[in-house]
């Protein structure tokens, strides 16, 4: 009933990691005021935390025909289909700052049908939730159905790689026993929360 | 992307009520200080209004093996296998409460087997979710686990009452589009929260 | 191999009981020449008796765009799914009874499509299925296939909260292991098994 | 709403069939007062009608480790399985004959764990449930299990062989949309009722 | 780590067999030059084994408006669906060559919507497919979507045939851990290795 | 019934590739003697190309507990559960290759329960299933059955790792429908195929 570790792997300590490692982790810390356990757990393993923040960025960072909280979105949805509780908590607060929007995570992870999302943001997550659950059934219809909501090929790309990403992060937060911060299940759920958005 | 409304079917006015639904409504409100939507969304049927509140007090309010948090608890894992907004989010805020922990519920609807919960709690959602997704496989070894834990038959009974009730209250509220109030999304997680404690 | 016990709790008997609960049973007693197993072995927990019973009194005893056959039919294909052998031997037979049709109810409990049903009993049940294996997937677009077929807001709430009690009762039955009455198992197979039509 | 046709299928004429399935049509209508519902859809294609027999008699005739009454269980249980209704209908006749146990086939269509049988025969049910829905997970400690009861590898062979014959003979019903005959649903359910036991 | 033997069952020597099993396999030895280890496998049970084949090459070898391609393909979609071994490798075989497609195989099995064949192949895989899973849930829009590709109803009953007979062909070669010949996985994948063709 | 294309996505010119991108192509089609269609294809986008290699490089090509062998069967058997047929194929060449086992692959990617390879190698698939299909529900005693097999804590990691980065590799190959090359169905199914081991 204690609280669980950070990881079921030993966490480095900061003075111990490669520097780009070190100070990747100092750079959100200073942004966000607390160091999200995502980047203690992965830096295990220094060469797999490059390689995921470097494809995080590519596909949460780079422009894109989403705005940042649609990305969120497909990040909650993915997460709560996969039952993966640190991507769950940690996205959710990225997604209520994105979206200012205090109650639409917990609507996403449990049920996006049920959210106070857009018809074009249900057409995204229903697409997300096809590629997260089934990926082998993806077929030219459902490319059209999204063109019809307005999203090109480079759009429906970012989709899917994002939930792709998701497949692999939930899967390694859940076999790692990741704890979510203690911080991140209240932010954006009052106005004052708003600082540690580019925390991940 | 307006809001959802409280329920797909009318809700009712207070003052057309039957007294004694009524009654119930006016004495939510004051301890709470708000309607939580389950008893607009219901009201529209009073008979199955009175019987569903009539079993929900059987099992939530009466002494049990368990306490109050181990029953909101058995709630919110519930409605996270079955992907009830309503519940969850409603759920979840009394169990925030009950426990003093306000993590706890965003925990269970995810995954228990990663929450701050005990052995015994865990072993006790395990149960339950059997109950929820396999009823028809309970054996009598489940019984048996159960007990090694101290649950005596009657507390066994309390587990999958309430599992079976929110196995219809779930599939009420993911039918009716029931939309949780504004007001539990955040109570619980901050230390002010906790006067809503009656609210269901 | 020797016959199983009507519940894995213990039974109370008759005299032992609250007298609007026993009044209850002796009434059923009455109408169908025994005592449906399930009036005992919910006898063990008055309460959740009393609020059993207003339920299910409340969805299948009023009058509705539904006919009683058509409210033991959701009942019979909702257990068939739920492998619930109490209710599908039970309400089988009041199946049987209702819609004057010997086969009618191992049709449903096996395979809806297959029945010897109308195409509007056909939707009916593909929606209640609906509800019992997906409930948060259901949209505006169910409501709409149903109101094609003649169907109220009304009498869809009927289906989707027969469905939904039946979730709960199912898993009541299995968790219990509550035996079906010998008696019903060949009521309404003959034409003089009527009698016993009120039982439940 | 009007009974359905025997098959989605033409059914053959008696006088249009080879002399060997005619033969074969006749002799069980002679023992069964009736002509089973398989043997006219079947008929349809002499050759597989002569092959799918050969194979029926092979493991369902042939002295065994298994009981008559043992072999129709896993049938029922598969067909249950499959939601197969002209299977479940036609063999839970059987089954009631052999085991002369009018009640033994609706609870093992609905659920074997309930069933009034025994321990060894719940075992037998459960391995078939196993080939019946996940064959490539069948593991040497699945025959230990069963050698444990005192089942030989010829009775496993029995077991799985019957529940394979049966994958395809439900897959066929089911396809075909083959009816089950009147009679069946009333066979072995009142004393009489033992003269169409050879039927299939 | 050493090779598994060719079935969990003993293996008869040929010269213990009745003459027309020896006959049969001696006959394929000739045809492919080698005996296909289902052969030896099911010979452990003669008269199975007669009605195995008789099936077989009702289905298989009868003039139909499938191609023998489109058979063999069936039957590689439902064995990978079903994960048997025996059957997606010992078919692969067979599908390479009658269709002249060294790949063919390979992307049947994983996933038939990716590979290099006819949407008409794709139609009839479908259904193959909801044959194999969810055979109740056929209806009569799953027929009329096959004769739309120019499938007749004796197409459709090949399909679906063939779909049920490796629905206990896979089942079988699950449960008795047959091992296919390792000269089936290079077969059709050079210009060389046409000879086998007939081996099943 | 057209070869299908590389991707759904346009495959870039490798002279419109930056340096570092086309460099690492034009190294694998030295050693391979072709370019395998996932640096093409993902070569759409340079960004995620380089995330991706690493993160690849850095579980497959680093020293581990695990054989070059052991983490090929992990890819293949992740994209066998996935039905994704370029990594199935292609990763299928390299497992072939490194094993020196000829019919390992096809083994693997249907059911590794029946496949030539260790208790060690079995336990280890067992695991990376469980990643694959339900990570969630990893728990304390799925690490300490691997480590009765041998396996470190480091190794557990990479069997996850791998697991997790096929996950999203598999995802991406189906969404984007992936085609593999023609060359890898062959490799390592006869002695000469051995020179494009380093292709991925």
């Amino acid at each position: 009933m204690n609280e669980r570790p950070i990881s079921r792997f030993p966490v480095p300590a900061l003075e111990s990691l490669p520097d780009d490692v070190r100070a990747r982790i100092v750079e959100v810390q200073e942004k966000s005021g607390f160091v999200p356990n995502v980047f203690l757990a992965l830096a295990h393993r220094p060469d797999e935390f490059r390689a995921f923040f470097a494809y995080h960025d590519a596909l949460m960072l780079k422009p894109s025909g989403l705005t940042k909280g649609d990305k969120e979105m497909i990040v909650v949805a993915t997460s709560g289909a996969n039952d993966c509780l640190y991507c769950v908590v940690a996205h959710g607060a990225l997604l209520r700052i994105y979206e200012k929007k205090p109650l639409v995570a917990d609507q996403v992870a449990v049920n996006y049908r049920k959210a106070d999302i857009s018809e074009r943001q249900k057409a995204m997550l229903a697409f997300a939730m096809k590629v997260c659950n089934d990926s082998a059934a993806v077929v030219d219809a459902d490319f059209q159905a999204l063109r019809k909501h307005g999203f090109s090929d480079e759009d429906i790309w970012d989709i899917a790689g994002i939930t792709a990403l998701f497949a692999l992060s939930n899967r390694m937060a859940n076999f790692t026993a990741m704890r979510p911060n203690d911080e991140f299940y209240l932010m954006g759920r009052v106005p004052k929360g708003d600082k540690a958005a580019k925390a991940g």
